[in-house]
Protein backbone atom coordinates (compact mmCIF):
# COMPACT_ATOMS: atom_id res chain seq x y z
CA UNK A 1 0.00 0.00 0.00
CA UNK A 2 1.33 3.16 -0.89
CA UNK A 3 2.52 5.43 2.21
CA UNK A 4 1.16 9.12 2.17
CA UNK A 5 2.94 10.56 5.68
CA UNK A 6 2.79 13.92 4.93
CA UNK A 7 -0.96 14.63 3.30
CA UNK A 8 -3.11 14.02 6.17
CA UNK A 9 -4.42 16.25 8.73
CA UNK A 10 -6.41 15.09 12.07
CA UNK A 11 -8.69 18.04 12.98
CA UNK A 12 -9.25 18.37 16.86
CA UNK A 13 -11.63 20.96 18.46
CA UNK A 14 -10.00 22.04 21.63
CA UNK A 15 -12.59 23.56 23.28
CA UNK A 16 -15.24 21.53 23.59
CA UNK A 17 -16.94 20.73 26.86
CA UNK A 18 -19.28 17.59 26.40
CA UNK A 19 -21.30 19.39 29.05
CA UNK A 20 -18.80 20.64 31.46
CA UNK A 21 -19.10 23.91 31.83
CA UNK A 22 -16.34 24.70 34.35
CA UNK A 23 -14.67 26.88 31.84
CA UNK A 24 -11.06 25.90 32.40
CA UNK A 25 -9.66 25.64 29.17
CA UNK A 26 -6.90 23.19 30.25
CA UNK A 27 -8.95 20.59 31.29
CA UNK A 28 -12.04 20.80 28.41
CA UNK A 29 -12.71 16.98 27.11
CA UNK A 30 -11.66 18.57 24.13
CA UNK A 31 -8.15 19.84 25.23
CA UNK A 32 -7.65 16.63 26.74
CA UNK A 33 -8.67 14.40 23.46
CA UNK A 34 -6.09 16.72 21.58
CA UNK A 35 -3.15 16.40 23.74
CA UNK A 36 -3.98 12.54 23.49
CA UNK A 37 -4.25 12.52 20.08
CA UNK A 38 -0.59 14.45 19.91
CA UNK A 39 0.84 12.51 22.17
CA UNK A 40 -0.57 9.25 20.16
CA UNK A 41 1.60 9.97 16.95
CA UNK A 42 -0.47 8.36 14.73
CA UNK A 43 2.05 7.35 11.68
CA UNK A 44 1.26 9.71 8.20
CA UNK A 45 -0.56 11.91 10.47
CA UNK A 46 -0.46 15.42 11.84
CA UNK A 47 -2.95 16.18 15.13
CA UNK A 48 -3.63 19.89 15.24
CA UNK A 49 -5.35 22.12 17.34
CA UNK A 50 -8.41 23.71 16.65
CA UNK A 51 -10.59 26.47 18.43
CA UNK A 52 -13.97 24.89 18.04
CA UNK A 53 -15.14 23.02 14.51
CA UNK A 54 -19.01 24.20 15.94
CA UNK A 55 -20.26 20.77 16.45
CA UNK A 56 -20.53 21.68 19.82
CA UNK A 57 -23.39 19.35 20.51
CA UNK A 58 -22.50 16.11 19.56
CA UNK A 59 -18.68 16.81 21.01
CA UNK A 60 -16.01 15.68 21.21
CA UNK A 61 -15.16 15.89 17.59
CA UNK A 62 -12.34 15.59 15.04
CA UNK A 63 -11.92 16.26 11.56
CA UNK A 64 -10.30 14.45 8.96
CA UNK A 65 -8.33 16.22 5.86
CA UNK A 66 -5.94 16.71 3.27
CA UNK A 67 -4.62 18.09 0.06
CA UNK A 68 -7.29 16.62 -2.72
CA UNK A 69 -9.07 14.75 0.02
CA UNK A 70 -12.09 14.25 1.10
CA UNK A 71 -12.83 15.68 4.44
CA UNK A 72 -14.60 14.41 7.29
CA UNK A 73 -15.99 15.48 10.35
CA UNK A 74 -16.95 12.88 13.28
CA UNK A 75 -18.27 13.65 16.68
CA UNK A 76 -19.28 11.78 19.79
CA UNK A 77 -15.94 10.97 20.64
CA UNK A 78 -14.37 10.19 24.46
CA UNK A 79 -11.18 11.06 25.52
CA UNK A 80 -9.41 7.83 26.62
CA UNK A 81 -11.76 5.45 25.24
CA UNK A 82 -11.97 6.53 22.01
CA UNK A 83 -8.24 7.00 21.25
CA UNK A 84 -7.67 3.05 19.16
CA UNK A 85 -10.72 3.78 17.14
CA UNK A 86 -9.61 7.06 15.98
CA UNK A 87 -5.91 6.02 15.67
CA UNK A 88 -7.32 3.22 13.24
CA UNK A 89 -9.78 5.36 11.66
CA UNK A 90 -7.30 7.82 10.60
CA UNK A 91 -5.19 5.40 9.34
CA UNK A 92 -7.83 4.10 7.04
CA UNK A 93 -8.21 7.63 5.66
CA UNK A 94 -4.70 8.04 4.64
CA UNK A 95 -4.18 5.34 2.89
CA UNK A 96 -7.59 6.15 0.42
CA UNK A 97 -5.56 8.97 -1.33
CA UNK A 98 -8.72 11.03 -1.41
CA UNK A 99 -9.87 10.01 1.85
CA UNK A 100 -13.05 8.04 0.67
CA UNK A 101 -12.65 5.05 3.19
CA UNK A 102 -14.92 2.50 1.62
CA UNK A 103 -18.11 1.81 4.79
CA UNK A 104 -17.69 -1.58 5.67
CA UNK A 105 -13.49 -0.71 6.69
CA UNK A 106 -14.74 2.34 8.36
CA UNK A 107 -14.86 2.07 12.33
CA UNK A 108 -18.79 1.29 13.81
CA UNK A 109 -18.04 4.65 15.63
CA UNK A 110 -17.17 6.19 12.64
CA UNK A 111 -19.77 4.70 10.66
CA UNK A 112 -22.44 6.32 13.23
CA UNK A 113 -21.00 9.30 14.08
CA UNK A 114 -20.28 11.09 10.71
CA UNK A 115 -21.13 14.95 11.23
CA UNK A 116 -20.86 15.72 7.80
CA UNK A 117 -18.17 15.42 4.89
CA UNK A 118 -16.64 17.95 2.32
CA UNK A 119 -15.42 17.20 -1.40
CA UNK A 120 -11.86 18.25 -1.96
CA UNK A 121 -11.38 22.01 -3.05
CA UNK A 122 -9.40 20.88 -6.38
CA UNK A 123 -11.06 18.70 -9.02
CA UNK A 124 -11.91 15.77 -9.55
CA UNK A 125 -14.40 14.77 -7.47
CA UNK A 126 -16.01 11.03 -7.20
CA UNK A 127 -18.14 10.04 -4.59
CA UNK A 128 -19.14 6.47 -2.93
CA UNK A 129 -22.78 7.78 -3.42
CA UNK A 130 -23.41 8.29 0.69
CA UNK A 131 -27.28 8.88 1.84
CA UNK B 1 -10.97 24.48 -12.86
CA UNK B 2 -11.10 27.79 -10.87
CA UNK B 3 -10.39 31.19 -12.15
CA UNK B 4 -10.17 32.74 -9.30
CA UNK B 5 -8.53 32.66 -5.97
CA UNK B 6 -10.91 33.80 -4.18
CA UNK B 7 -14.38 32.70 -5.19
CA UNK B 8 -16.76 31.72 -3.21
CA UNK B 9 -18.88 27.91 -3.89
CA UNK B 10 -21.67 26.56 -2.22
CA UNK B 11 -22.31 23.11 -2.18
CA UNK B 12 -26.05 21.69 -2.14
CA UNK B 13 -26.77 18.05 -1.26
CA UNK B 14 -28.96 17.02 -3.68
CA UNK B 15 -29.16 13.15 -2.57
CA UNK B 16 -31.36 14.96 1.03
CA UNK B 17 -34.27 13.31 1.03
CA UNK B 18 -35.54 15.13 4.18
CA UNK B 19 -37.43 12.39 5.35
CA UNK B 20 -39.24 11.65 1.57
CA UNK B 21 -38.22 8.13 0.82
CA UNK B 22 -39.65 8.34 -2.90
CA UNK B 23 -36.30 7.54 -3.85
CA UNK B 24 -36.88 9.64 -7.29
CA UNK B 25 -33.40 11.37 -7.68
CA UNK B 26 -35.33 14.05 -9.78
CA UNK B 27 -38.05 15.22 -6.96
CA UNK B 28 -35.34 14.84 -3.72
CA UNK B 29 -36.13 18.06 -2.01
CA UNK B 30 -31.47 18.14 -2.35
CA UNK B 31 -32.01 18.21 -5.66
CA UNK B 32 -34.86 20.48 -6.02
CA UNK B 33 -32.88 22.89 -3.32
CA UNK B 34 -29.99 22.97 -5.85
CA UNK B 35 -31.71 23.57 -8.83
CA UNK B 36 -33.39 26.53 -7.53
CA UNK B 37 -30.18 27.84 -5.89
CA UNK B 38 -28.49 27.46 -8.90
CA UNK B 39 -31.27 29.23 -10.62
CA UNK B 40 -31.24 32.31 -8.25
CA UNK B 41 -27.36 33.33 -9.45
CA UNK B 42 -25.92 34.85 -6.47
CA UNK B 43 -23.67 37.07 -7.09
CA UNK B 44 -20.08 36.06 -6.72
CA UNK B 45 -20.96 32.05 -5.52
CA UNK B 46 -20.30 29.22 -8.02
CA UNK B 47 -23.09 26.69 -7.16
CA UNK B 48 -22.09 23.12 -6.84
CA UNK B 49 -24.07 19.58 -6.55
CA UNK B 50 -22.74 17.05 -4.03
CA UNK B 51 -23.96 13.96 -3.49
CA UNK B 52 -24.34 13.17 -0.26
CA UNK B 53 -22.46 16.16 2.23
CA UNK B 54 -23.31 13.66 5.18
CA UNK B 55 -25.32 15.28 6.97
CA UNK B 56 -28.18 13.23 6.76
CA UNK B 57 -30.33 13.57 9.60
CA UNK B 58 -30.39 17.14 9.63
CA UNK B 59 -30.75 18.13 5.75
CA UNK B 60 -31.58 19.98 3.81
CA UNK B 61 -27.34 20.78 3.54
CA UNK B 62 -25.44 23.07 2.16
CA UNK B 63 -21.69 24.04 2.94
CA UNK B 64 -19.82 27.53 1.97
CA UNK B 65 -16.48 27.29 1.46
CA UNK B 66 -13.29 28.67 -0.74
CA UNK B 67 -10.03 28.69 -1.20
CA UNK B 68 -8.20 30.76 1.99
CA UNK B 69 -11.58 30.63 3.86
CA UNK B 70 -13.33 28.48 6.60
CA UNK B 71 -15.32 26.26 5.23
CA UNK B 72 -19.46 26.08 7.24
CA UNK B 73 -21.89 23.74 7.16
CA UNK B 74 -25.56 24.20 7.67
CA UNK B 75 -28.08 21.99 8.08
CA UNK B 76 -32.51 21.94 8.35
CA UNK B 77 -32.81 24.06 5.27
CA UNK B 78 -35.92 23.52 3.22
CA UNK B 79 -36.21 24.35 -0.24
CA UNK B 80 -38.44 27.39 -1.40
CA UNK B 81 -38.72 28.68 1.91
CA UNK B 82 -34.89 29.52 2.77
CA UNK B 83 -33.20 30.59 -0.57
CA UNK B 84 -33.55 34.05 0.88
CA UNK B 85 -31.68 33.03 4.18
CA UNK B 86 -28.86 31.41 1.82
CA UNK B 87 -28.52 33.94 -0.23
CA UNK B 88 -27.98 36.41 2.74
CA UNK B 89 -26.13 33.97 4.39
CA UNK B 90 -23.79 33.40 1.11
CA UNK B 91 -23.43 36.64 0.63
CA UNK B 92 -22.13 37.71 4.11
CA UNK B 93 -19.67 34.91 3.52
CA UNK B 94 -18.17 36.65 0.66
CA UNK B 95 -17.61 39.42 2.16
CA UNK B 96 -15.65 37.98 4.83
CA UNK B 97 -12.11 37.40 3.01
CA UNK B 98 -11.73 34.47 5.35
CA UNK B 99 -15.54 32.78 5.44
CA UNK B 100 -15.33 34.66 9.13
CA UNK B 101 -18.77 36.31 9.68
CA UNK B 102 -19.25 37.70 13.00
CA UNK B 103 -21.58 35.99 14.90
CA UNK B 104 -24.60 38.86 14.99
CA UNK B 105 -24.68 39.68 11.16
CA UNK B 106 -25.19 35.88 10.44
CA UNK B 107 -28.62 34.89 9.30
CA UNK B 108 -30.76 33.49 12.45
CA UNK B 109 -31.29 29.95 10.28
CA UNK B 110 -27.48 30.00 9.81
CA UNK B 111 -26.64 30.62 13.88
CA UNK B 112 -29.12 28.40 14.61
CA UNK B 113 -27.91 25.39 12.45
CA UNK B 114 -24.42 25.05 11.73
CA UNK B 115 -23.37 21.87 11.48
CA UNK B 116 -19.83 22.24 11.41
CA UNK B 117 -17.18 24.22 9.87
CA UNK B 118 -13.49 23.80 9.26
CA UNK B 119 -10.80 26.03 8.86
CA UNK B 120 -8.74 27.14 5.70
CA UNK B 121 -6.18 23.94 4.40
CA UNK B 122 -3.77 26.77 4.53
CA UNK B 123 -2.29 29.17 6.66
CA UNK B 124 -2.96 31.46 8.91
CA UNK B 125 -5.98 30.64 10.74
CA UNK B 126 -7.36 32.82 13.21
CA UNK B 127 -10.36 32.15 15.09
CA UNK B 128 -13.64 33.90 15.97
CA UNK B 129 -13.42 31.78 19.09
CA UNK B 130 -16.82 29.88 18.92
CA UNK B 131 -18.28 27.81 21.40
Amino acid sequence: MRDHPSAVELLVCTRCRLGDVTGDEDVRPGAVLYRQLADAAIQGVTVTPVECLSNCSRGCTIALRGPGRWTYVYGGLQPCTDLDTIAAGADKYRQAPDGLVPWRERPEHFRKNCIARIPPLDPPVRSLGET
